[in-house]
C-alpha cells in the first residue's frame, strides 16, 4: 500500500496543494457571512468529489454545519473540523496577505491554513486517496464541519440536536494537532473549555478634558483597577469559587505527563522569552498547559489610541477576556462567579457581556481509537507518539463526545511555529503529507483495532 | 463707547462669525503639517488686516510661532494663544463634522472653536474694533500664537529664545477661560504643568494562541499590573517622591478658594455622574482642581479590539498617560521618578517614552492686569468675576511669564458644556460677543489701571 499511495500523491499532490490554497483564499471570519457560506459550500462539494454524501444543516442565520458521510463498517469515526478562521488582524504584521496563500520554503502561509483548513482538507483528500487505491472505506466516517468553532461553537449543540444520530459513533478524530520540533507526533486527547466575556465600563456621559482629572471619573482607570483583582502574579485566578469544580490530575495522570518530553526551549526560542509566564518552571508550565485554567486578556481599549497625544479623560473602556476551563468547570457558572466577584468588590458598574462558552472535555486514553492513532502516527510521522491529555485550546468535543463519553484524538500536522491565531500562520508541506498518509492508514487500522 | 461698539458689531458681526467658521474649518491637528501652516498663515493675515504687524518664527520643521505687534503705550500686554487643535477623533460621536463648523441654537460647533480658535480670533477682532472706533491702541499688544500648545509647546522655549524681547512685557492675556452656568466670568490666573508619557510593554516576539496562556506572557496583563501601582483609590499618586516639590496652598489661598462659588451640580449633570471621582466631596474636588496633580490615562490599547472575538495572547500593550503638575513640580523629574518607581517594582521591561513636558505656572493675583480684567469682566460679562488661581489644564505660561514673574489672566467665553478636547466642542455666540466687548474694554482699562 505505501507504494501505491506514494504514486497517488505524486500524481495528485499538486492538485491537493492547489485545493489548499483555494480553500484558504476564502476569508471565512466570523463577521463575513458570505465567506462562511462560500467555505461551507466548498467543503460540501469537496466531500462529494471525494466520494462522500454531503448536506448542510442550519439554524437561524448561523453558519451551516456541513455533514459528510462515507464508507461502511462496524465502526463509525466522527471527524470534527471547522471551516471558519480567526480574524487576520493585525494585517500589517503579515509578510504576505492572509487570504492570498503563499508558498515559501516548503511552507504555506495563510490565515486558517493550520487552524483548521489544512487539517480539514487533508482528511477529505485522505478519503479520496483511500477510495482510489483500495475501494470502499472499511469503516463509516462522518464529517462534522462547523463554521463557528472560533466563536465558541455557539450553535453547534442546536445543530446537532436536529439529528440525534449525528453524535452516534465510536470515536472522534478531532481538529488540530501537531508534530513537535523533534518530529514526534503530539496526539491530543481532549481540549479545554472556554468562557469568553467582554467587560465594559462607562464612567460618565462623555469624554472630558483631562484638566478635570482631579474629579471626573476615568473609565480606563476603573477598568484597570477591576482587572487587577482577577489574577495574582502567579497566574492564580482570584475569583471566589473559580476552582471549585476543577478535577485535579491524579498521580497516574501526573506521572504520565511527566514522562512526556516537553520542548520548553523550542517554545522559548520561538517567542523570544527567557522564562515562562507567571513564574512557572518548565515542569510547572507543562502541567499547567494541560490541567490549569487561565484568565487571558485578548484585547483592551480605551480613549485615544492613535499616534501622537491627546489629553482626554475617556468615558468608556472595555476588555475582552477568555477563560480556558478544565473539567468539570462550566462556562455559565464562571460567568456567575465573575459577576459576583465584581459586585463584591464594588464594581457593580462594570458591565459583563458573555460572548461564548464551551465546556472542557478530556476523553479516554485506553481506547481502540487512541491505540490505532498512536500506531499509524508512529509508522507514518515519527516515534514516539506523545499522548497528551488535553490541548490548551478548545474544541467542541463535549458537544460531540459527551453524550457517549467517546474517545477523541488528533492526528495533525501543525508545528511549533504554526502561528495559529497569530500573524503569518503557516504549515509545513512535509508535515501535511505525513498527516495525510497517517489518516489513510488510520481508516484501515481503526476498522480492525482491538 | 458701548453704543459705538454696538453699532460696529451690528455691522460686522456676520463677518466676524464667518471668519470664525473659516478658521475652524482648517483641521490644524498636530499630525497635519499642511493644515498647521495654513492656520498660521491665516492668523498672520488676520492680524495684518486688523492693523497689526505680523511675522512667523520657526525652528526646524516645527509649526510657526505667529507674532503680532500692534499699538503703543507704557504697558505691553502679551496675548498668548494657539492655532493648533486636539485630535477630533472619535469622529462617530460628532453630531456634525468637526471641521465643517455648524451653527445650531446660538452655538458654533467645531473642533477648536473653544480651545482656542474662538478665543484667539476674538482678541484680533477686538483690536480691529478698537482701532476702528477709537484709533490707535493705548498700549502695546503682542500676540504670541503658537502651533504646538496641544502637544505640550515642545518648541516654544526655543522659538522664544530667537528674540529675547518677545517675553518682555507687563502681563499676559492667557488662552481659554470660561463663563460659568450662572453667568459669572471665571478668570484663571495660572495653569497646571504637564508630563505626557507613553508606557509600552513587549512581552514576547509575537502574538500567540491563547491556549498557551498558562505559560506565555501577556503584554496586556503586564501593563495592567504596572498601571495599578501608580494611583490609589483616592487619586493619590503612589510614585515615590512625586509630591516632594508640591507647594501646598496657604491658609489664605484655601480661604480664597473656599469663598468662590463652585457649580458642582452643573458639572455632575453635564457628565451624568452622581459623585466626583476618587471619592472626593464637592469641596475637595474644587480644591484638588486647583492644587492637586493628577495621573490620567488618556488611552490604552492591546491586542484584539475589533468587533467579535479572537482568542490571542497580545505581545504588545501601551498606554498614554498625562500627569498634570502643580508648582513647583518639574516634568523632567517626574519622568525620572516614574522610571525609578517602575524599576523598583520589577517593571524594568516597561518602556517609557516621554512625549512632552510643560512646567506649571501660577501668577500674582495682586496685579494691575488682574484688577483691570476683573473690572471689565464684571462690566461686560457678569458679576462677580471669580479669580481662580489655576486652570486644571496647561498653557505655556511658564515659558512666557516665568522670567519676569508676570501676572496672567484669562478673559474667556467658554461654558461648562464647551466640550474642549471632546466631541461636539462648541461655544455660545452670546458669550463670544461678551468676551469680545470685554477685550476691547480691557485695552483702555489696563493702559490706565493702577
Amino acid at each position: 500500500m505505501p507504494d501505491t499511495l506514494d504514486r497517488y500523491l505524486e500524481q495528485h499532490g499538486d492538485r491537493f496543494t492547489s485545493e489548499l490554497r483555494e480553500l484558504c483564499a476564502i476569508p471565512s471570519e466570523a463577521t463575513d457571512a458570505g465567506a462562511l457560506d462560500a467555505a461551507a459550500r466548498w467543503c460540501g462539494e469537496r466531500l462529494v468529489s471525494a466520494g462522500a454524501e454531503s448536506r448542510e444543516l442550519r439554524v437561524d442565520g448561523a453558519p451551516a454545519l456541513v455533514v459528510g458521510e462515507v464508507g461502511a463498517g462496524k465502526r463509525t469515526l466522527i471527524c470534527v473540523q471547522h471551516y471558519d478562521v480567526q480574524p487576520a488582524v493585525p494585517l500589517d504584521l503579515w509578510r504576505s496577505p492572509p487570504y492570498d496563500p503563499a508558498v515559501r520554503d516548503g511552507a504555506v502561509f495563510a490565515r486558517g491554513v493550520d487552524d483548521n483548513k489544512g487539517h480539514l482538507l487533508l482528511r477529505i483528500q485522505a478519503v479520496e486517496a483511500y477510495r482510489a487505491i483500495h475501494g470502499d472505506l472499511p469503516l463509516h466516517v462522518r464529517f462534522l464541519i462547523e463554521g463557528e468553532e472560533e466563536s465558541g461553537s455557539t450553535n453547534l449543540a442546536r445543530l446537532l440536536a436536529l439529528d440525534a444520530t449525528l453524535t452516534d459513533g465510536d470515536g472522534a478524530l478531532k481538529e488540530g494537532g501537531a508534530i513537535d520540533a523533534a518530529g514526534r507526533p503530539q496526539l491530543l486527547l481532549g481540549g479545554k473549555g472556554i468562557f469568553y466575556v467582554e467587560l465594559r465600563v462607562r464612567s460618565m456621559a462623555r469624554d472630558a478634558h483631562s484638566g478635570a482629572a482631579t474629579h471626573l471619573p476615568n473609565a480606563a482607570w476603573r477598568l484597570v483597577t477591576a482587572l487587577d483583582t482577577l489574577v495574582d502574579r502567579g497566574g492564580r485566578i482570584l475569583i471566589d469559587g473559580f476552582y471549585d469544580d476543577v478535577r485535579p490530575p491524579t498521580e497516574a495522570e501526573r506521572a504520565h505527563l511527566a514522562s512526556l518530553p516537553f520542548e520548553a526551549d523550542v517554545i522559548k526560542r520561538l517567542y523570544g522569552i527567557d522564562a515562562f509566564a507567571w513564574g512557572r518552571s518548565d515542569v510547572e508550565a507543562r502541567l499547567a498547559s494541560v490541567y490549569e485554567p487561565t484568565c487571558n486578556i485578548c484585547g483592551l481599549i480605551s480613549g485615544f489610541i492613535e499616534e501622537g497625544t491627546k489629553t482626554v479623560i475617556p468615558s468608556e473602556a472595555s476588555v475582552k477576556i477568555d477563560f480556558r476551563l478544565v473539567p468539570e468547570q462550566d462556562p455559565a457558572r464562571i460567568g456567575t462567579l465573575l459577576r459576583a466577584h465584581l459586585d463584591r468588590r464594588g464594581f457593580g458598574d462594570v458591565e459583563l457581556v458573555a460572548k461564548e462558552g464551551t465546556r472542557p472535555y478530556r476523553g479516554r486514553i485506553d481506547d481502540p481509537l487512541v491505540r490505532a492513532a498512536q500506531a499509524v502516527a508512529e509508522e507514518e510521522i515519527g516515534t514516539p507518539a506523545l499522548l497528551i491529555p488535553s490541548s490548551g485550546g478548545t474544541s467542541p468535543m463535549w458537544q460531540v463526545c459527551g453524550k457517549r463519553s467517546l474517545a477523541n484524538v488528533t492526528l495533525g500536522m501543525g508545528h511549533p511555529g504554526s502561528g495559529a491565531h497569530a500573524p503569518n500562520e503557516n504549515i509545513l508541506l512535509a508535515n501535511y503529507w505525513k498527516a495525510l498518509r497517517a489518516t489513510v492508514a488510520l481508516f484501515r487500522r481503526y476498522a480492525d483495532q482491538v
